[in-house]
């Protein structure tokens, strides 16, 4: 079972002051991204792993979707889900991803971000995904970029010339990251960009799109904040049709 | 033009004591990996981008490749692979990468190891490797990972207590790098792994494998030196069908 950190008081109090969950999909800088790589939602049966507070599926419905299983650990998030949801066409339900089991070909897109780096077994959950979506079926994801989380530190060093500097080291040693992140100790699983891919075209998936997320220069400009994201990538988006 | 390094003296005669170059495909330690990605080569028509001494094509055609094309802009490369090579199905050609012009269908294996990194239109490249294949063909392909080669340098720093670490800046900013290797100044171009994976799929490729080069435990112990390699990939291979 994967760890359980957002229902960690410490972790959920502070977690809840990022901009992406006090304003939802419009507070992340990768959204637009993310939404460019997503099918047409139209009558689209679509399930969203990792689904927090229920912003994208409220989104999504929103924007055509015929409906949309939001599936989560965290009973913290799935509280607030269900709080902020009035819609019978949304379903949440509590999950593990370590353990998904979807119905066999029941949907047209799964979504999920920045949960599948919390998950062990990547070969094992890409298999479940497989399985539950329709041929021609659509997986859109972010997880941490593997340049962001090898070290398994989270921040700058001073490198050559004073210039700021991402520390890379032990990229090609996968498995277990721990960082203290509103929390002592979060859970992180590393692998690849390789391994990531080769695991998704391995299960049978055509990759359509990845992108390793850096603002536009007219975005560095309006928050010089992204300009960090130049200089390595935080998130990799990837887009894969099954 | 791309810049012909391979023909600069100081270069040339510094480029020849590297171990691949001395004792050909078994002296690179990727090349494994590479030959693992290769298609089945009985019959094949074979083009070489980036030839060298010819190791591959005299390799490709000992493994039942029906014919190699072999091309490069170094006439230091070619005047060796031409003294080196007695088959009248090899054949050398001077030509550079950044003005490709391969026959339409003509081949069902376009090989490249380690110069693509010297071309600066990799759209208009992978065009025209696209138009050479014949439908089902393989790109299969080695160059210098973006992580290596995204600050420009070519050192390790000491990082956090000490550590041994690979610096990364300006990984998003696409475009000349500059290095002082063998001779001053060799222009590289960088591109970031999504730019290089959507050139590819944006062509009609569908990628196949990629594959961040890293030894495996056994070839660790038996060459330490490949240690870095694990903590941060020196090479990107990739393996794709048009």
């Amino acid at each position: 079972m994967a760890q359980n950190i957002y229902d960690d008081p410490k972790f959920f109090a502070g977690y809840t002051t990022l901009r992406r969950q006090k304003i939802g999909l419009d507070g992340a800088p990768e959204w637009p991204r993310l939404r460019a790589m997503l099918p047409p939602l139209a009558g689209a049966r679509v399930a969203d792993l990792g689904c927090g507070f229920g912003w994208f599926a409220r989104w999504a419905r929103e924007n055509g979707a015929a409906s949309v299983l939001g599936l989560d650990l965290s009973e913290n998030m799935l509280a607030r889900a269900l709080r902020d949801t009035a819609d019978p066409a949304i379903e949440y339900r509590r999950a593990d991803l370590d353990a998904l089991d979807l119905a066999s070909g029941a949907f047209d897109l799964v979504y999920s971000s920045l949960a599948f780096h919390y998950v062990a077994d990547f070969p094992k959950l890409v298999a479940a995904i497989h399985r539950g979506l329709v041929p021609g079926g659509a997986l859109v994801f972010s997880i941490e970029h593997p340049i962001y989380m090898a070290a398994g530190k989270i921040d700058w060093i001073d490198g050559p010339g004073g210039r700021r500097t991402w520390p890379v080291y032990d990229y090609g040693i996968e498995g277990e990251r721990r960082t203290d992140w509103f929390a002592d100790g979060v859970l992180k699983f590393h692998r690849t960009l390789a391994t990531t891919l080769n695991d998704l075209i391995g299960a049978g998936f055509a990759i359509a799109r990845i992108d390793e997320y850096a603002p536009t220069p007219k975005e560095a400009a309006a928050d010089p904040s992204l300009r960090t994201e130049l200089d390595r990538p935080g998130l990799l988006l990837v887009s894969a049709r099954r």
